[in-house]
């Protein structure tokens, strides 16, 4: 099993539109975690001006995917996660930060700490995911 | 409680910047359902040219809550949902189906089922959710 | 890939302590679905009378992974699941009805209605689950 | 809103015949923590030895309403929950440890971690878990 480097996981970002278009970048990614980053700019919002739930799940999803491939590699696919939002989303700032809390020989399970950031950098947790990986 | 129409549902999601930005329509509310579609283009992908997990997660949440707000209105807050991938998802369309299972009076639950669609119409399902929201 | 009837699936049942104790039952076992039930006895009840949520989750992981023993055989393990409870659970029996939703080579999706019957047979929905096994 | 103590949330536990059936007992309680554990007897395994997934769900589920129940108050009713396991368990001890990770005017969201304890007191995290809560 090959696991890649923070550049090699980069790529990988770079190399999914969905990701380009949210502006998403990797800010870590190896010794089981990974940190995936967007601005909350106003074209990601909903209705009331938060940003949309939909946003927090992309960076769930995402975050536990690279999370689970510093452990298994790059020959995973996402089986699905649960998502609890636990307040209004909106900063500056989105920051979803995955740990691997057990990379088993077929499965990784995965949590994720999803936070909003605010100009001066103060967080706020805004939401939480659980989630798990196959390795193919 | 007032309960909106599709016209006025639509209107909530055109309100949604992020909604507009992945293009997606609401082509059915009312009686405890909700189906919310878009088009699969290239900026919707992962790096394997499949529709990216964020995109069925963000589907997935917004049908949920707008088939929750077919029962109780707009006052709502979706609260989580959890999603199980089924096979890479591809094809023209997304098509997210959402059913009320029990509306309380202060908690909606509802299943989704994520299809897609081919050029000739053909659906294959290939995710799962099922979510809360809660009645403000 | 060697698929159990219900006889066989009723002595696997019948080799878990933790179903005897609850006093579990296989009422159908085939075709993508198991039926597991069990009756309503005050030992299964929490401090308002109702029953347990626990007994809930527990038919809800059993029945689940029984309805993907049809598809997959035996060599399964779950990973796990997601419960939403509904209503407060009374009556005569609990029924915990489960489907494959797409049993793929190496995991199996699936989907569960509990409900709880009263003397009549009457039916009420309490809580609907999803979950997933692994094909060892 | 009153917040219970240990003692008021013990006889809470006490008052539930199921969580009598599986003996399990409150070892901490408070200030956004609570912490339930069981002995692993015979009559709570599987048909291969190891602890039945349903007990696991029962503890999670009973953890985090616990723990909950620390800053919302004994009026509360569980929404549901995601649980994740991770390896089969088994040994001398059942350990759920619950912390509230936000709550709300409505609603609580908590995870838990699940780990068994061998003779000697050595622990092994064996699943993970995600609910919510409802405050009435």
């Amino acid at each position: 099993m090959d696991i890649p480097d923070l550049e090699t996981a980069r790529e990988v970002l770079a190399a999914q539109p969905f990701s380009v278009l949210l502006d998403a970048r990797l800010t870590a990614f190896g010794a089981g975690e990974a940190v995936l980053e967007l601005d909350i700019r106003d074209e990601l919002r909903q209705q009331n001006g938060f940003l949309h739930g939909g946003v927090l799940g992309y960076a769930a999803d995402n975050a536990l995917t690279f999370a689970a491939g510093t452990a298994a590699g790059a020959k995973i696919i996402t089986s699905g996660f649960t998502i609890d939002y636990l307040r209004p989303a909106d900063g500056r700032t989105l920051r979803a930060h995955a740990r691997v809390l057990r990379a088993g020989r077929t499965r990784v399970v995965c949590r994720c700490d999803l936070s909003t950031l605010d100009a001066r950098g103060a967080s706020t947790l805004c939401a939480v995911a659980q989630g798990s990986v196959t390795v193919l």
